[in-house]
Parts: C-alpha cells; structure tokens; sequence
C-alpha cells in the first residue's frame, strides 16, 4: 500500500518566517521538498541557514536552484551600488499601512520564485506550494499581498498540467498557500514556537557582519525581527554585531 | 529633448517565432531589449541564433540569463533521458485540437521566462514584454493559451511597483503582447517575410546535428517549420541534416 502524504513545496529563504511556514505545512501533514535559491544575494548566511532550517526538520528533499537575478540587479539586496536603508530601532516606519515601496525590493522576485516554484511542482507531483509571503509587515512590496497570490494561484492552474486536466473541479489543482499573510511578527513567532522551530537557526539581516554572519541590528529586517520577539515575549535568540 | 520611444522586452529563443515576434516590435516603435536564457538546452544553436538575430535587427541591448531548469527536470528537451519524438513528415498530428500534452512540453517554462522578463522589464523601465507563443500549433502546451498570456498580464500588474501605482487607469500599465497567438504557421512566417526577417538566421530543431547544427527534419518543430514554409509558398531557407 502507498502511503497517501500530499506533496508540497515549500520555498525557503532561511528567513524566520520561511521557517515558520516550513513548520506550518510539516504540520500539516505534508511531505515535503524545500526550494532554495541562490541568487546572486551579498552574503552566503541566508542559503546556509536554509540547509540548517530544512535538517532540523527533517526534511530530505532540499533543492537549491541557481538563478542570475544579480544580472537584472535594481535592488540594495543584490547590487553593491545601493546602501542598505538603516533605522535606529525606534523608527516605528513599519506599522500600519505605507504606500512607498522600499528599495530593498527586488522585482518580480515572488513571482519568479513562485514560478520555479511551479515547475518543480509539476516534476514531483506536489500540488501545494507554501510561501512566507506577509502583507502586514511588508506592506510596501506589492508582491507581498493577497491579490498577487490570488492571481498566482489562478495563473498557476492555467498554466500546469495538471491545473488544466482538473478544471472541472471545485477546488482548483494547484494550491498556494501563504499562511503568515495576515499575522504580525509577534504572532509569526509565537506558531512557530507552538510547532517547534528553533529560530536561532534562522537568519533575516541584510546586512550581517561578514566573518561572524552576527546580524547588524538596524535594518529594517532586523528591526522587525527584534520587535517582533520583544512584542511576542518570547527572548531574542539573534546574535547581533552589537551584543 | 528626450526621444520618446517606448521600451520593450522581447524574448527571443533563436526560433521561427520569436524573430517574428521581434519584427512586429520593432515595427511598433519600440525601443528593444531582447532577453534570452540560458536554460540547459541540449544543444547551444538555439542560444547561437538569438544573437544572430537580435544583431540583423540592430537591438543594442542582448540579455542573456543564466537559469538552471535542468535542476527541475521532467522534459525531453532538458534532459538526456527521454527521447525526442520523431515524425514522418506526413504526420497530421499537428493540425487542429489536441489535448494532450506532448513531452517536450517544460513544466512552467513560459511562466518562469515571463517572471523575468517582468523583472528586467521593472528595472530598464519598460511597460510592454512581447512573447512568441501561439495557440494553433501547440495547442497541447498550457501555457500557449490566450487565459494563460491574460493571466499572466493580471499579475504582472499586481506584481510590480508601474503596476500597483497605476493601477486607476483604464489600461494596464504593464501589457504582455502575444502577436503570433492566433497565426498558423505560415501566416508567421508570410508576416515575418514582410517585416524583413532572415529565417535563414533562425533555430527550431530540437535534436539537430552536433556538429553543423543542421535541422534533423523530423522532429515537430521541423516538421512545422518546413509544412509553414510549404503553405506560405516561401522557399525554406532551412539547411536540413538529409539534404
């Protein structure tokens, strides 16, 4: 008899919310193959957290794709000629609504992701793809809210086989599953901490000290992380340059 | 005062239909950036061609990206393993309907090349990404299909900071143009002669000789090649392994 665990893909960015949604679909009851990209980002940190994350769940299919996104460049997180913004960590830019968008955005990067995504799907025959995209905290990334999901996951089973030979159904095929939308830091952490992920294993600094990989504590990805601890009541696990 | 061109994006395969795609572009008045990739194709004459080609149509600006689909697998045109189908060239499979979905079909490939014409297209600030693919002859892909092409222009919109911030007007800042989506064969080709494209420059075999490159003339890309030809009344400038 075969075992009836669904396929999912789950991308993973070494983050501590791509973490947590690895936790998520493990929950789930999902088996599950990591994607990891390697793309041309300032430092190496990011990848080597993925592998940690992926292992400490057990997760045996790990696949890291090389892609050239360095070659389109456009962003201060894979070019060298723009700075990394830094904030003093009171700097409250990140609640609420903003209508700007960052120049830590990389174009077209969730949809590229999401797209290699989808062809490894097709491959191994997985029909949910989970990704940590959040609309609360990155409101300024237009690919990070729910109306670019909505319409991946509709291009995505137009696009497939096995979208198209199940049309006639209810439920579409393909599945894009985005779980933190809707959550803040604090609650991001406070599930992964319920299903078991162990955070100091992830890594979110844009910019990390380059010997030690300790995180700098003023970007904005830092700021988040350690607001989000601080909100959840739950201690900081980073090693920050400045400890 | 500044020209007043508009920019695009064009991708470019080395193909019949992407050189056509190409002349229509420059015949709208735009200012191209060909974006071609290098994807692990079994052979390079297809990458060979877009420089030739893009060269015959002075495009100044030649993107080559390096991605690595044959980490993804699961196609006879990226992977050693399955066998490239052969036709007689009476095989009638090609006219009409079909709903299947042939092997040399890659998964997402149309998705994942559209991501980053989208991105690059951002970055040089462009709002119009022109794409060969063409309902008629490979009605068995799914991502050659008019709901896929507007699927895919619904998300670049959403995806990306020209879309998101004009997203009050009444069209689309971002278009994607699929030009050849309802030509037969030989219509592309009678249209392509007009515009001036040298087909003698392009590339469609997908198993061609390893040394001359010439075309195998029974794979389906030959067999449509040389049947367009033969409708449009054009001489096929195509150097074939038998002749």
């Amino acid at each position: 008899m075969e075992a009836h665990l669904r396929k999912a893909i789950v991308l993973l960015s070494g983050g501590l919310d791509s973490a947590t949604v690895l936790a998520i679909a493990k929950n789930e009851g999902m088996e599950i193959t990591t994607l990891s990209f390697d793309y041309g980002q300032r430092h190496r940190f990011e990848l080597d957290a993925t592998e940690r994350i992926a292992d400490s769940f057990n997760v045996v299919n790990q696949v890291v794709m090389k892609i050239d996104l360095r070659a389109i460049g456009g962003s201060a997180l894979t070019t060298d000629t723009i700075d990394v913004p830094k904030h003093n960590q009171d700097d409250d830019r990140f609640q609420g609504e903003s209508s700007s968008i960052p120049v830590t955005y990389v174009p077209a990067r969730n949809t590229i992701f999401l797209s290699f995504s989808l062809a490894l799907a097709e491959v191994i025959g997985a029909n949910d793809i989970y990704i940590g995209v959040n609309a609360v905290d990155y409101s300024g990334y237009p690919d990070c809210r729910p109306e670019f999901i909505n319409a991946f996951e509709r291009l995505a089973n137009l696009a497939t086989k096995v979208g198209v030979e199940n049309n006639h159904r209810d439920q579409p095929a393909l599945r894009i599953h985005a779980p933190l939308l809707n959550l803040t830091k604090s609650q991001i952490i406070r599930c992964g901490i319920e299903l078991g992920v162990e955070y100091r294993l992830t890594h979110s600094c844009y910019d990390p000290d380059p010997e030690s990989g300790n995180a700098c504590g003023l970007c904005d990805a830092c700021v988040l992380r350690r607001k989000g601890f601080k909100q959840a009541g739950v201690p900081d696990p980073t090693q920050y340059v400045s400890d």
